[in-house]
């Protein structure tokens, strides 16, 4: 018997329209649950992260949340979410390179350029195009190509609204799945003004779900993991954070995130949340968790998935921000200026 | 001499268009700059946060950013900009309630209701209105209303732009500065479906007149105040926090926020933000600065400003999140759920 496969399809619910950041997320979801050997999948919109939760935790569905991204940081209204769930917990992690293309209609393309993909037809359809619509965040991630080309902005729901929308003679932003999901035609690909953004996103499933994933990726011998860690300190003051991580130090746990956080943002409460490499069932880490609910204190694993390739780099000076002290190294008054004292 | 006063009127840069949230925000700190016996203040809106910074460290302008949101949490574009700025830091901190007023044009109310301000008139105004416009967050934050007087929404590029915009059958949501600002009719206030979002903003300025603005307050008698503080060990590795906190600990601080975050995005890099209850000229936390930056660490105090009054609830048990463990108090069967071990 397998788990896994016995419940026959899944559902995966995404944020929906179709067509956005999220829905390109699930998609590669679904490949990594078929390269792990999971069951066949079936996507699933929905209309906002509740809707998603609601369906992973009564209908046995799995779904995706946006976790993280390099420039905006975390979305704390879904860490907000896991922490509190009756019901759920990742199982993997994937990340999509937020990177927008330029769309016109089908039609579009035809009327203002001709029934030929040139690249001179397509001059003049951008030149025959007047607006430019996207989510107000795609709109800013966007300006240069919107200037450059005389754009006037036009504010849309989401950009898979925006993609399943357009016509006329408007260009709309989106993510490269919008090409194939809608039949537009692509005019300029990774048209944002900063290249690097990235989102990262968690595979969410009921507990039971998650258990039997990781007994899975141990069987087939996944050697290391990442887990996600939420504490609470029933007792606080100052020193309730050091003596935690002293813990964490004293288990030699590497940890790659750390942030505190509001309990249900009641203020003046703290929830802490950290992301460790390392999995529950290690002794160093089992044993640290065990050191920790020994204290009183609440916790809980939000998310176990297979540990990412990331980059190490080195600290280097130049990566250091402007500015700044280093005391030994400072004179008197670049420390009073910089440290405020 | 006063190096606050002798410049003259001062500007204030705030992120616009008029009738934002921010701008809201713009107008409590030109509020607390008078009653701190501040110079005269004009405010200015930019375009975007980088305008507001170049304002501050190019023309000797202050400004307004939003720092931390209690539902979204962190605005982290705005701490990776004052982390990385030149010459700022931020002396007072403001606090908005993030509530949305349901406004009509007066040429609207004038037309679908009449000439008499009634409860009636409203009432045919608001159902002779089809449609609601407001940034995509604030819809998401008052769907309850719109859907209640079968509004279809219109995303607009931010609040202040739909209630600047609005016209005819359409409802505009936003903050309450924006009845008087646009001339508008509040048809109802306090539409969000759940109240008690709040955002805090940072009032920044050159380094200069932040220390200038520490030294009246502390003149003034100005008893406690609150700093953020970054720092990137140079050195990483399991324990490099843990060793960090320690120090803070030992200097008995007491920390209200803490948060990493890779340096300049630079994923597997890390820099660490934390906000204490203490001003960096207290020899406890004077002492805590000298030791951290004895290590070789970089650091920077980004803000130091009087002290916020704040709840201090204690975590009962019904704050707690469902589910969850504290290991003496649970059976094997819900740890292993609960901890994924």
């Amino acid at each position: 018997m397998d788990e896994l496969l016995d419940a026959g399809p899944r559902t995966l619910a995404f944020l929906g329209p179709e067509g956005t950041f999220t829905h390109q997320a699930a998609c590669q979801v679904v490949q990594a649950i078929g390269e792990a050997g999971g069951p066949h999948m079936e996507l699933r919109p929905c209309r906002d992260a509740t809707a998603i939760m609601r369906a992973v935790e009564e209908d046995g569905s799995w779904g995706v949340l946006a976790w993280e991204n390099n420039v905006e940081g975390y979305v704390v209204p879904n860490l907000d979410m896991m922490i509190d769930a009756a019901d759920a917990a990742a199982f993997l992690r994937v990340g999509v390179e937020v990177s927008f293309d330029a769309y016109v209609s089908a039609d579009a393309y035809a009327r203002y350029g001709g029934s030929e993909r040139t690249a001179a037809n397509d001059a003049r359809v951008l030149a025959a195009c007047t607006t430019i619509t996207a989510h107000p965040h795609g709109l800013a991630q966007c300006r240069g190509f919107a200037q450059r080309h005389g754009l006037h902005a036009v504010a849309a729901d989401s950009n898979g609204a925006a993609c399943r929308d357009v016509q006329g003679p408007q260009v709309a932003l989106g993510p490269s799945i919008c090409g194939p999901l809608y039949g537009l035609v692509r005019l300029a690909s990774h048209v944002e003004d900063y290249p690097g953004a990235r989102t990262e996103f968690l595979a969410i499933a009921s507990r039971a779900d998650v258990r039997a994933w990781c007994a899975r990726f141990r069987q087939a011998g996944v050697p290391e993991y990442e887990s996600i860690l939420t504490v609470i300190p029933l007792v606080t003051g100052p020193g309730v954070l050091a003596n935690l991580l002293d813990v964490m130090r004293d288990a030699g746990l590497n940890m790659t995130s750390f942030i505190s956080r509001p309990i249900k943002g009641h203020d003046g409460t703290y929830s802490f949340i950290a992301t460790l490499d390392a999995a529950p069932w290690e002794p160093r880490f089992h044993d640290a968790l065990d050191e920790i609910a020994g204290h009183g204190d609440w916790l809980r694993t939000l998310a176990t998935y297979p540990r990412r390739e990331r980059p190490h780099p080195p600290v280097d000076e130049w990566m250091l921000p402007q500015g700044g002290v280093r005391c030994k190294e400072d004179d008197e008054e670049t420390i009073r200026k910089e440290l405020l004292w």
